[in-house]
């Protein structure tokens, strides 16, 4: 499916009206059936369809893993996704957008998460991972470089998983936390390991972004943009490595200042 | 409530690590009870918060507007919103992320909504307003300065609500549509008009960006950023002007350039 797409557009500029043509996003609505089952529909960009169903289903815990899908049908023409799953967890499927609270890690500051959520916080190991100041900046280019195309089109989502040396996958969407489900989609489906890399993220850092980082295993994430002071405290908690304001020569480093060296 | 906290950091500039301290958005937990039933948890930014509940509550045809309320109590230590109604279209309670596919206006081509999004085809009546380019350039440049501040702790979202002559509301959040919905619960509340003005977002016009536009009745959409395609598509049958692209003295017209007047 395209991506994009031309449209017929009347462009001011320089003092007067021209027509012109534009190149405009795609926004792909894309419902999921779970055994038969209407669970949700995703406005996306339309690629990587099977990896973002399958990184949506486990980073919301409907699933566990690619282990519990026996197929998956994807009609592009009428943006259905019909999944066959030999498991699905019931009551994540059902409160995925309620609230859960907790104190976790025995402190005593409370926290939330979506009831989605709450099983991560016994899933997550941490990484012995470490970064380097020049190559987390070496890095960020490769990731803005790769992703200079779709900025053209006004404003998209990248999403993007990398070692010390190399950006490996580099994803974009119309949705925030789309792009990152079709990172770890594509790492569930061709196992690849996350818990040794870096996740890089074009924007800031929420609580969902951190939490479905967290669901990869992942233990450091990096971003041109900030955290938020949830998403600070979850990190806290779930000791993962934020680093934000990654730009030029400079950036900051929030949390688990421990896995980032000088060089 | 804060809407922005105080975080120690380590931050890596001119080559050198330092401890600082960083303004960091908060990011704050809402749940939504209508009836004593919970209905959803928004993450926002926490200012404006009766608003946004009735914005959202109406956007979302929850509710069909102010007078369906009788009590808002908001509990702001516990992140609560518990709302009395004397009407709830319990449908669109249930369905809200349920998708809708019409064609609508008598035309072939078929379009996507959300379940909830349905009654906005009935109710939305066409604004005779126009604006001229002058008065886009420079109710953007207003939109902008009075949103610089909140950009220092990195990447928000911005909506207002302008006239010819000024911008008459701004809100941001660190949730795309709760911008829009704190700008709409606004006028619900103190019974401004919005159908003979302007929506104004900072970022990309997407189908639920423009649809929630087409909710309140307001007939031209000004952006920074682009529209989507399906978010062109809904404007042309909704008859709905989005200009996007507004930058320096530049600006793109998608759709119903009728409104739009050279000076």
């Amino acid at each position: 499916m395209e991506i994009s797409a031309k449209e017929a557009i009347l462009r001011y500029e320089n003092g007067r009206l021209e027509n012109q043509t534009a190149l405009v996003a795609v926004e792909f609505p894309l419902t999921i059936y779970v055994n038969k089952e209407e669970l949700v529909t995703i406005v996306c960009t339309p690629e990587y369809l099977e990896d973002l169903v399958i990184g949506f289903l486990t980073s919301e815990g409907v699933i566990r893993g690619v282990a519990d899908i026996d197929e998956i049908e994807i009609i592009e023409s009428t943006g259905h996704a019909y999944v066959s799953a030999n498991f699905v967890n019931k009551f994540n499927a059902k409160y995925r957008s309620k609230r859960y609270i907790t104190s976790c890690c025995g402190k005593s500051r409370e926290n939330f998460y979506f009831q989605s959520d709450a099983s991560l916080l016994e899933s997550y190991n941490e990484t012995e991972t470490t970064l380097t100041i020049p190559a987390i900046f070496a890095r960020m280019n490769e990731f803005e470089a790769a992703s200079e195309t779709f900025k053209r089109t006004g404003g998209v989502h990248n999403a993007g998983l990398c070692t010390a040396d190399e950006v490996l996958l580099s994803r974009m969407d119309i949705g925030r936390h789309n792009a990152l489900d079709k990172i770890y989609g594509y790492c569930l489906r061709n196992g690849i390991e996350v818990q040794d890399k870096a996740i890089i993220f074009s924007g800031r850092i929420s609580s969902e972004i951190l939490i479905k980082t967290a669901k990869t295993g992942c233990g450091i994430i990096l971003s041109r943009s900030a955290p938020t002071e949830l998403a600070i405290q979850m990190a806290q908690e779930l000791g993962i490595t934020a680093v934000g304001f990654i730009r030029g020569e400079s950036m900051n480093i929030y949390t688990r200042s421990d896995r980032i060296l000088m060089k």
